[in-house]
């Protein structure tokens, strides 16, 4: 008999009719319109009630401050007429009034082939970027691409070259993941600093990633015994070129379609990228047309020229794949202002392309002493991480930073610490903990001048 | 020594100039150009690669499929030219080619000021809906609202009556949390069904959320010891008005003003909405102007002349606000086509009010026998989980269906034991099994007609 399907082990008003012990009893008609006359009565009594100053309770004053009166206006033109109808919008957008809130493209950016749009970290909450402000990393613009045409091959040391369409990706059994992707020059090292979270590390996002794993395919085509690398190649004007080591194809490299529930958008790859969570971004080759298998990497432009981190000894390293432990205060950051002092959420993000962030520190007295912020849950790996502080600023001027442990027991270094070891040669890389200046009138600046 | 920072207890080829053990030596300059060449030509020997059918081989047939061979174009338009600059969108939107993915807005809805749009849940991936593909659900319309002149008041049964503006409820203590949204009449009971997916359930979408408690603005304000229910106030033309129990406006109740990490859309409640995880939607009021801590419910429109529960008896359940477990296929789902017998990953949503989802099963014989599926990782607290399935369709007409567990026990159930339960006076909590009829050509239909 089904009716064991409708049992809970909590209490329930539904479905039960033989127990209504969850749901609330009606009250008699009259009763009903005598409680709503009340509640529409009371409505008129709105006008002059006074405000308090939330965040001055928050900060424990022994009263709430009702220095500032305020009222509700009686009724809102909103309130007054329909708004816009459904159906307006079958694909829905901002809000007019957020119009400010895009990708930020650098002002001193001389062209726009190899180029750079950053996400307004500073506007964003939690941990999901939303398709729109996601970050950009270009080396020739953003291909249009059909995708009942796009193929996906292949070969190079494999049992079987195979030739993929999209729906024949689509068909195989998928995952959903959510991860950062981050710019390996995220941010430069070098004088003019950046003044925002944005100009400073906005080459980094954090989405749900769908599509299937690159293990899956490659074990479609079978991989022949020497096969040690894939290299990446996509369908854009840079014919962009990278090299894999086959362990992370293996481990969770994807093929992906999908982000943030839809198809990928045109300026992440669409309709097929690769992603290699925790590795740097160039290398989740967007547009991807060629995965070739090979027994050595291909040393492209983009591992030679590019990508590569000159050492104070005069040699390059590289293949440094993975992004290391970071964190930023987003809130307040550069360019915005605490109204007054009192109680301040500090509020941040941070990431390890090593796994998930054990900890986030923050000091908010120049770096003399650390506490630990809360992390929100859940703690994904290789995902942005939320972290947030509580704080009662006392109207001083101070340096505010946070500091990311992931869960390899790596920390965040000092930016001085950093340039001790990379020099003044270095150019990708620099996870450095970021410092925020907070002046007597709360304005937030750049501690790095 | 700050050096210690750096240490971790995984190899890296990052910072540690000590240890070069985990970096990949640089070939020669010969050696590179030479294997450089020698995958420049490699690209030369693209054309005419064989193609399989990767479902096929999925498939476990003894050799790939061979007979489609496909050729890749040897270079595609899309690399002889640099693409679209970036900047050109400051706001990223979907492909063109994706024009056809919008929100669903039903052919027989006779106006637009009460009204409905849907996700189109068979095109999207993962747990996130995107904001722009989110469903919608309006009592009249959506309201324009300046987020600057926008206040929020808590008053009744509290201490102090407190007002809001959208900047002071920012300044409290923020938290995330991905839950899924639904509205009560999602779907109808009664003929004619609907025909796909998002016809019939398309009235659920999952979000990342960001705001501040509920219980902590009140706690702010002080409740007064007979405070018993709160009564939320939307700013629409509808004046959307519910009352909420105090416990669950202590228990998890947000007030958002993000989601997707970005500002709420309008059509979303901007600039600030209730959000009641689990609850039907309409009791997350939007727009929110105003909470009125009372001793009892208001017994507003939107809980007397609607969003009851007429029962068989004539009695009418009133104050039902838990979504209770419920799942769907996806894909493949009604209006889709399985293009041939083989490999068919079957993939849908799952989802309770009540917490998270412990089990889906799924039945590919008219739900004769069910077997578990894969939950996607992480499965949150009320929030759609994703779940997968392999099966191999042989070809033979038959019903998938799929059955959500929650983890207070309750399971799915099948509409017709819900009708014997119920009676045909309901219209809102339908919660039923989705029978998806599977043809010999593949197509699929909705398998209650």
């Amino acid at each position: 008999m089904a009716k064991d399907n409708f049992k809970r082990s909590k209490p329930t008003a539904l479905l039960d009719d033989e127990n209504d012990s969850g749901s609330i009893k009606p009250d008699s008609p009259d009763e009903t319109m005598r409680k709503r006359r009340r509640f529409l009565q009371s409505g008129g009594a709105l006008i002059g009630v006074a405000a308090a100053g939330a965040a001055q309770s928050l900060a424990h004053a022994a009263t709430p401050d009702a220095t500032a009166p305020q009222t509700l206006a009686a009724i809102p033109d909103s309130m007054r007429a329909p708004g816009t109808p459904i159906g307006t919008q079958p694909y829905g957008t901002p809000s007019p009034f957020e119009n400010r809130v895009v990708r930020n493209v650098p002002a001193n950016q001389t062209q726009y082939w190899s180029s750079t749009s950053r996400s307004p970290l500073a506007e964003l909450d939690g941990i999901i970027t939303p398709s729109g402000l996601f970050y950009e990393r270009h080396h020739a613009g953003v291909p249009a691409i059909d995708p009942a045409k796009h193929r996906l091959m292949v070969h190079g040391l494999v049992e079987r070259p195979l030739v993929f369409s999209v729906d024949e990706l689509r068909r195989f059994p998928s995952v959903s993941r959510i991860h950062f992707l981050e710019c390996s020059g995220n941010p430069v090292y070098k004088k003019p600093y950046g003044k925002t979270a944005s100009d400073l590390v906005g080459l980094v996002s954090c989405a749900e990633w769908t599509g299937v794993t690159l293990a899956t395919v490659l074990k479609e085509s079978g991989l022949q015994s020497n096969a040690k690398w894939v290299v990446a190649e996509g369908a854009d004007g840079a014919g962009m070129t990278r090299s894999i080591p086959i362990e992370k194809c293996l481990e969770d490299a994807l093929l992906v379609y999908s982000q943030n529930g839809e198809r990928l958008r045109p300026e992440q790859g669409y309709p097929v990228r690769l992603f290699l969570p925790g590795f740097e971004g160039n290398m989740s080759v967007k547009w991807l047309r060629r995965l070739k298998v090979t027994d050595a990497p291909v040393y492209s432009r983009e591992e030679t020229a590019k990508y590569t981190d000159l050492l104070p000894s005069g040699k390059a390293r590289q293949f440094t794949f993975y992004m290391e432990a970071k964190s930023i205060i987003t809130s307040p950051s550069g360019g915005q202002q605490i109204p007054d002092p009192g109680f301040v959420e500090i509020r941040g993000i941070a990431w390890s392309g090593h796994g998930k962030v054990a900890k986030v520190e923050v000091s908010v007295d120049g770096g003399k002493s650390w506490s630990e912020a809360v992390l929100q849950e859940p703690v994904l790996t290789r995902a942005l991480t939320r972290f947030r502080f509580a704080w009662q600023w006392d109207g001083i001027p101070t340096v505010i930073q946070s500091r990311a442990t992931d869960d390899t027991g790596y920390v965040q270094p000092s930016f001085g610490d950093l340039l001790d070891v990379r020099g003044d040669n270095s150019y990708y890389h620099n996870n450095a903990v970021q410092p925020w200046q907070i002046a007597a009138d709360g304005s937030v600046s750049n501690a790095n001048v």
